[in-house]
């Protein structure tokens, strides 16, 4: 009932997940005023899309071979934080804390989803701890069950390296409440006290 | 932190009202899994945007120069429904019991967001109830305050000329509940009770 083109670019916004019929409508009345520059704006960003690669060293989204972290100098190469995904990276950086370098496995270990380790960016992280002179590996995966599992997999793994393997802190969120924490929040965060 | 061709497709998806960042992240790294065929679509579907009109009689979404509703010959051209919006129209017709025609006002006259009755599409309206047999014209504006507004203003402006002026029915909704429902409707479903 509406025109053909109006239909075509309804059901390209209802290819992203979590988007339904209602959504797609929305957001395509919307477009339908933008001006040219936006459209075209938005057509070149889908088109950037091939030019986006993952990193060779870290697996983290890049434009080149490698990402600007990986290249950069300044960076401690010698120490490594394992994270899920690439937006782990950002939410990282964003503490403007952590100087290291990091590397980005694509996903954890789910055997409900039938994601195995030989699906993962894990090959790349061994052979990077063989070849480089790193000193550390932070385990950042979530702390989930199915990042636990990945977590303990990857110290199984990297135990006979000479390499210090830690894991990211689980513990009460910074201006949470403890009547409001779950359980294992709790217990995470009584085992992990620290002497004041 | 992203590659820049990333961070140009996230700012894309921002400009969609109701899309923060976490959702523009999210559609873009949903869109770096699409195949090329998916993105050429997409793309498509954006360019198709300059070729989606307005119908020149009833204002609806049209790729041509009249509607496809307009241009039906077995659609009673005397039956004019006048709709805030084309989605409006695509409802209308799901119920397949609507056999006139239609006029998209493109809005409702609202003074908190300074809409006035010119900014609408009804001087059109008044053209075709002046040169075109109009027997009725169903006022089928939401009903909200503004709608209600808007409805009144056309039945004023449409008062003198030789047509039915309607107005949808108001009450309670198929398949609701009086405990659930406001007082306005309430009211309104007594107002419009009929005998049985």
């Amino acid at each position: 009932m509406y025109p053909k083109q109006f239909e075509a670019l309804v059901d390209c916004f209802q290819h992203l997940s979590g988007v339904g019929l209602k959504t797609a409508e929305r957001y395509a009345f919307e477009a339908l005023e933008w001006d040219d520059e936006q459209i075209h704006r938005f057509m070149q960003g889908l088109d950037g899309i091939k030019d986006i690669h993952h990193c060779s060293k870290c697996g983290h989204l890049s434009d080149e071979d490698l990402c600007d972290i990986c290249k950069n100098s300044d960076r401690d190469q010698s120490v490594i934080c394992v994270v899920q995904q690439s937006k782990d990276v950002v939410a990282m950086e964003k503490t403007h804390e952590y100087h290291g370098v990091y590397h980005v496995l694509g996903g954890v270990i789910s055997t409900s989803k039938g994601i195995l380790p030989e699906d993962l960016n894990i090959d790349k992280l061994i052979q990077r701890v063989d070849q480089e002179s790193v000193k550390e590996v932070i385990l950042a995966t979530n702390p989930t069950v199915e990042g636990e599992t990945t977590a303990l997999y990857l110290s199984k793994l990297l135990e006979n390296k000479p390499v210090e393997i830690t894991r990211i802190a689980h513990g009460l969120p910074m201006g949470g409440h403890l009547d409001y924490a779950d359980e294992m929040t709790l217990i995470k965060a009584l085992e992990g006290r620290k002497k004041m």
